[in-house]
């Protein structure tokens, strides 16, 4: 396997520069992301404070952006990365497929993710709470699954873990009308929570005990199950070991698949220090983690482009010094 | 006197995004600068690494820059500041000629100045050292001054100066033949060092007593003499309060300036906190004086075109929310 110097997750602002100057400083680089660059630039009606660039549109910035990776030669490695493990000398960068990419440094530049984290979601993660259908979805083999989808990106994996799972239930965040496989059920409700399989039971009976007085009312009386397609009942919901609460319903699943367009960035690298719901970095963009540098939105406000073109610039030196001494 | 919600010292890309980000946030800021913006822009010849700009040269991003900050109607007021003092709730800005502006916060983006400070240099700033011809020259009617600058735009206050020392010594530290008023006495030497009185005159007596050990030496055996184009003795070096040390010789003056393009960071504003030769920030460009916020070179390396710009953008947001919060 290839060893990079530096692999730099995200093509925002912030990954773009700091791929731009680690070409120019010679180095070695993988960038992952989408050819799109970042919906966040290319989806802006009109942009005032880009120094250089007086009102433009998204679409005019990131096509500015797209020509000076082409000048550079830069490519874009359409992958997204799932988990970044350090492993010493070098880091694993595992992608949502479950392949392997290997650096000696890490750059992250992937923004923040839509919305806030649902209650519980993040007490969860690796305990029935899942980014990456590929990566977990053998995990689920004949048994349920509930996905949260935070943009028509996710239908593809939700097939997928139709094929896998012995049923999926979908939760589609977003506007559209979701295309996905007719085994698969769509609920239209927004998920409030996810719940651990005691707090599942407990809102399950509770609704049960006084349906006037509990979120899971509906569910209790039928209203949620007509929603999913399907009769739930206290031995279903015996049988999974969490459930996605809605103002609703709950509903039980043995796992539940979280898909936004990124991946929290607490939960990218495992132990990084946080501040708040930010990586905290300090003035050279440097985190927690030897050779893992961040910059961007995911450093924390405010959230703007040249801020993040700016710290994308110095956590590349950063790593380039960091590479230096090593 | 108009009160400014942001004074914004610099117009290189941490000026600039601040006054754009500024105007955007609806704030009346006043803009301190060169019409010609930076020459840390202008003169450079190929510039690969401000992202949008695949290959410009500086000419180019200046212009771009130039055209953004007309198209949004902020103009640049060409003084330079000499100094800003906290009064409580504003700050006052006094100019190099001597004007005095007011501001409920600050921005300083002046960038680093070339080369390093002269050792004696900051002991003796306000102490026979200035930085403003306009505004000490009335201390030295009728005296002796010395005048270190560093680059051409120095001359027009050294023809000043002449007009009101008894005489000028005048040490160009550029290429360019200095265009000067005949009674100005020029010297090609560069100066290494500012001495206060004792160490000046022990430079001398050393020379005199052992002309072949001093780097006073030339001093002594007349060269520096010469050059000066008059003779210096110990009696007129009595006279003189300081004196400039080159490697040839020592020269006094009853007041020395030492005009750059820019004034050092730490002597603009009175007891702010350095880092070494940098004005320190914060991550949100805070530094240790309330409502003073700093961004660009002047916080520290690396030094490049695009982070000064972001810092330029969260040191006006800063700003934003301290005026709010006011
Ligand atoms: C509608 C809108 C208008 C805005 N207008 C302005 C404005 O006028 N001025 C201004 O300064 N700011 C504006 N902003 C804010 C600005 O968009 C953001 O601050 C900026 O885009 C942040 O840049 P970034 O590089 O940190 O992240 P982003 O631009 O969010 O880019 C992150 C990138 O990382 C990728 N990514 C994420 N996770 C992964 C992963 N796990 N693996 C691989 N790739 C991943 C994403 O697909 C994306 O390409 C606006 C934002 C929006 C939404
Ligand atoms: C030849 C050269 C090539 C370079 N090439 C690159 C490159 O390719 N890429 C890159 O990223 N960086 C490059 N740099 C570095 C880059 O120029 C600086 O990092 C950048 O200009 C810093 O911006 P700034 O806004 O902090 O300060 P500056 O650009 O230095 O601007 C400071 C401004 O403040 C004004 N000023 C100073 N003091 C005062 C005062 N007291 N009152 C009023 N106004 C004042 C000055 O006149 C000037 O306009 C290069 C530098 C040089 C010299």
């Amino acid at each position: 396997m290839e060893t990079y110097d530096i692999a730099i997750i995200g093509t925002g602002p912030a990954g773009i520069s700091a791929a731009i100057t680690a070409t120019i400083r010679n180095k070695k680089i993988i960038l992952f992301g989408s050819r799109e660059l970042s919906d966040k630039i290319r989806k802006a009606h009109l942009i005032q404070n880009y120094p250089g660039f007086p009102e433009c549109s998204g679409e005019d910035l990131c096509n500015a952006f797209a020509a000076h990776l082409e000048k550079m030669g830069i490519e874009i490695t359409e992958e997204k990365i799932n988990a970044v493990y350090p492993m010493g000398e070098t880091f694993a960068l595992q992608t949502m497929k479950n392949e392997m990419h290997q650096a000696r440094s890490v750059i992250l530049a992937c923004g923040m993710v839509q919305g806030k984290l649902l209650p519980g979601e993040e007490e969860l993660v690796g305990r029935g709470v899942s980014y990456c259908a590929t990566c977990d979805a053998p995990l689920y083999r004949g048994r349920s699954v509930a996905v949260i989808g935070y943009s028509p990106e996710a239908e593809e994996e939700v097939n997928f873990l139709s094929e896998v799972a012995s049923e999926v239930l979908y939760f589609p965040v977003y506007r559209d009308e979701p295309k996905v496989s007719e085994s698969v059920k769509v609920v239209r409700q927004i998920p409030q929570a996810i719940l651990n399989k005691e707090a599942a039971e407990e809102a399950f009976s509770l609704a049960q005990a006084d349906p006037a007085k509990s979120s899971a009312k509906d569910l209790a009386s039928g209203e949620a199950l007509s929603a999913a397609g399907e009769a739930l009942s206290v031995d279903a919901l015996k049988q999974g070991q969490l459930a996605v609460q809605t103002t609703k319903g709950t509903f039980p699943a043995d796992g539940i698949f979280v898909l936004r367009s990124s991946v929290p960035a607490g939960q990218l690298i495992p132990g990084i220090e946080m501040d708040g719901e930010h990586v905290k970095v300090n003035l050279q963009m440097e985190t927690s983690v030897p050779g893992c540098f961040a910059c961007g939105d995911i450093t924390g406000r405010p959230y703007q482009y040249v801020k993040a073109a700016g710290q994308g610039n110095v956590a590349v030196l950063s790593a380039v010094s960091y590479l230096d001494q090593k």
